[in-house]
């Protein structure tokens, strides 16, 4: 039974990460803190919860989370890279949700977020954790920087082009909506239900801390330089990511869909569906899959793909269990099985 | 023309009073304050009102609201009966969408509202803004309390019962449901998108500080102890409230459509919907009307009035600028025949 | 492994009992209809079980499912009826979500669905398919009647008051709230998103289907006449139902908090929360949990009771796995232990 | 006073013509016609404008649309060609807000509506009214074909790259999202709230009927040949347009915020908003308004176009009263001053 420890669970990915456990058969939750909420039992905060997590939130800087196997951090950015050397040099494996571990570029890192970064040792030998592409490094590592939401449906949408070498890498455009349990659970006046339902807008066109991500995972796959335009709209729903992608081909010769079927064959978590399909992002919600269509309009010269995930689940936290059974041994499944709920 | 002020002009009722206003023929907002956003363009934070609203949100100390003709408070309670004092004198017309002038019990306005009320006598002139109770009162008061929203609907849904008498107004059930927007356009983390919609909830069951204003209301029209159950909920919406009235008959003899037909045969503003109906919130959509089904289930001895309106009209920027108009002795239809939007 | 048969899986409740059972560690869905459907793979009707279920519909006709242990009925009233005296009599056990065994006089159910019922005499054996009523009853049966979403919330929220004897049942007030999922997956303009969402309303105050059997179940429990006021709202989310009650005490000595923790203390799905809650449906989002919430407002002589529900999992298919989990003798929380989606 | 007619007004774009003329100082319904609810009054199917408009729908046959002066068609595609010969020989004006007088080109009406066009030559002289493009040509009309809710937002998005010669237009792609009410007042399974709500998907990749006219529109502006790859998108809101347009930019040392404010300095019904927007449809709603935001991300070699509508209003009957204003000679802007409905 892995002994988990769970940093800031009061947030999205928090909650989400603790039905996940809960429902695990080799994982037991042993330690959860909040600074707002120590003291709190979890299942106060979270009804959803009662009867199934009993913990209390406990005080960060009494838990003892030295003596977990692996702890997740669904925190504010910043605060792993201040906790995970110390439990990286205790034997602990970490896994942060936030953005600490993703940029290997640590001024890029600086750039768009704010801070420099605290640890950048330990950063060169995270993992990044998207198993579609890092498998066997995710085995190995100690320290997981898992994927954005974005990033995630973006990169396993785009990457069968990138890696085939058959689009302009330099003109990739990705327009993505995502609904709105992205932004956090936090008091913002522009995602109150009445600001943010029965409402669509693009946000964020300046720039989004998740272009610099995807572009890092794009470009290793090609010696091309990689250019993204990355339009995000914020959609009024609770869960789901849908990447609408577009790539101009540079070879026409390709049968996209079999290239897709081929990449992913053996992936348990992306689904590549037939011809024609246009995924809808409650055929995800609640479960850890990313579904792909291929497209390519009028047979023309512009690659269509469409991407969905729910982005609590495959876009952060399912894809953390999922990135912990690989750590640990464990088939990669294992307490991942959820049917998608719907409607 | 009517010269308006409005203090506070950053929330929905405030948004909502520009809207209204902006269309009104006879007036003119002149000044608009808000400590928080003073230099802002109005039409900066609310685009919808680009090209319709040139003004600048001023600061409230600097603001010129004495030469106003009339002054909107769209604040927390507690600001308008610091400010009203001076500006009546000055002969400047208060009307208060906030709590301070509505309850004339100075206890009770101190125990739900947590604050002593600083000027008790201008309370004693206050009018209570229904125009459908008050309506001469009304065209000559100086300082209106203006109802709530739930208080609108809900009073007038019992009124004609009260009034004839006919129900056991000990045992008055009201079972009451509002959008979000009721909550104002503040950041809690309970009503942002993500938490209250696909979702629905009761709160406040220990007390809602309208229930003590709808029994002062009722209580006016009848010599027997007022006693009401008011069970407020939640529903994933952005404006509307829907009240569910119960009440026990004294009387079975009584016409109940007839009673409310007659009730409000004149009244501009509330519609007496015909036998059988099921009024959704969304016929009332953005405008400044109340409509009303009359029920009593298998003819028995309990009356099931459903009343519905838009929180934001006539439960609160409507009902003030109809207030507006009867104390300018103007047309009361004035600036408020706006058809609801529907879809 | 149970060998089970669904007729009708094209509908809520049919999609809601395949995402079940399709997480069932001991059953195994062999065959499934749909008459305007046979043919299509379920996966490529509802994309949210591909890779999950593999069967296609079948012929209603050639379908064999008397090779079936269980046969669930997902269908309009009126099948089951026709198909279960064969299926009953090969001992095939048949468990009816529609309404044709639910209630037990025949007369009461003409009425209220407009055909007269074609197998009085097994709607004689037939047993009401909730559990916290009638447990060992539903060990033993043949064919269920499982109670519809509204019964199962309202029963579940008065049983303990009408037991103990201490309200007026005479007077009973259901003020019901319901997602529109519960009006079933039919092509309805009253329920497309354009209407009924942003909206609010009640319908069917003349009558609605699960009045008469929420009476027939409360009837069994008390000598008195039970009356009841039961008035249904559309709530614009897709699950959840929320029933509001409301009952007069006739004695107001008993800690009504106690009596509904007792009355449940050893039931898997029933939740008593703690005092002064108010429940959300989001709580139990895709799991077969029905919580209660026990108030009496400032100490007066009117128990109020909140029950929250799924209504497409407590209130038809999850409790229909609970139901079948008793006829055939496994624990009652097989496949039952989804933890609630929230956000 | 303009006597109107309106063919078909049950659906959204009716009912939103009813809202808009109700409201029209010089306008007047005389006649309104539906075949399916014949006799029926107007406000009983939407009592949203009860008191508003006292007319009941005609039958089609017997309506004398011949008095009047101009007839909305609010119907199916293939009812206005077949009754609007009758009605120009009569000297009544025709306002198509189907797809009937859209397309000159015959065939590709025929490909994509999958009927012959049967009355050529009044489409020959039919003028698209998009006042933006055609003020001049519509003031003298006797026909108008209306341009669709997509086609309104995505041309105005484009046109002042186009007209300006400065982009790939071969190479257009224009990833749109629309509010269910685009899809029209019909009972479909896939626009219930319980499918189409918490959610999010592309559609009708293949080809959508709004393509070719927003090519042929596009077209008249360049000798170049107009490429264009069109995603829709259903946005789980009830109204609303949100069009994300890209553009590859041929040259770029062009102003493109100054091309499009001087483009639309005139215009009554666009605008262009401050560099840095992000629009959102709520800014619109309910309004005759399109606003446009441009973009060129990073400096970079795209265009990024953001254009938001009401696609009931600027989308359709909005722009309907619009035109019907400049056919009149009546200042553009009367009966369409509504303020955006926000929030």
């Amino acid at each position: 039974m892995i002994k988990v420890g769970i940093v800031g669970g009061t947030g999205y990915s928090g909650v989400e990460l603790l039905r996940l456990l809960a429902q695990h058969p080799d994982a037991q939750i042993t330690a959860i803190t909040s600074r707002k909420e120590a003291g709190m039992p979890v299942a106060e905060m979270f009804p959803s919860l009662r009867g199934r997590v009993h913990l209390s939130y406990g005080d960060p800087v009494a838990a003892n989370l030295n003596a977990c196997d692996v702890v997740f951090f669904a925190t504010p950015h910043g605060v792993a890279m201040a906790q995970a050397p110390e439990l990286v040099a205790r034997g602990v494996k970490v896994i942060d949700l936030a953005a600490d571990f993703r940029l290997q570029d640590t001024a890029v890192f600086e750039k768009w977020y704010g801070m420099p970064h605290s640890c950048p040792d330990l950063l060169k030998e995270a993992v990044y954790g998207l198993p579609e592409v890092n498998r066997e490094a995710i085995r190995g590592a100690r320290v997981i920087g898992l994927p954005g939401c974005y990033p995630t449906a973006t990169q396993l949408g785009f990457l069968p082009l990138i890696e085939a070498g058959i689009v302009d890498a330099g003109h990739l455009i990705a327009d993505v909506k995502s609904g709105v349990s992205g932004a956090g659970r936090k008091a913002e006046v522009g995602l109150l239900l009445a600001e943010a339902s029965d409402n669509f807008k693009a946000y964020n066109i300046k720039g989004h801390r998740h272009a610099p991500e995807i572009v890092q995972g794009l470009q290793r796959m090609t010696a091309e330089r990689v250019g993204l335009m990355f339009v995000p709209h914020l959609v009024p729903m609770i869960r789901g990511i849908h990447a609408t992608l577009y790539a101009r081909l540079t070879r026409l010769d390709v049968d996209l869909q079999a290239l897709y079927e081929k990449r992913y064959a053996n992936e348990p978590f992306v689904d590549v569906m037939p011809p024609g399909s246009t995924p809808d992002t409650r055929s995800v919600r609640a479960a850890n899959i990313c579904r792909i269509a291929v497209h390519r309009p009028e047979h023309g010269d512009t690659a269509l793909i469409l991407v969905v995930e729910d982005n609590l689940v495959k876009g952060a936290s399912g894809q953390a269990v999922q990135v912990m059974n690989l750590m640990f041994g464990l088939p990669e499944s294992t307490g991942l099985t959820q049917v998608p709920v719907l409607p």
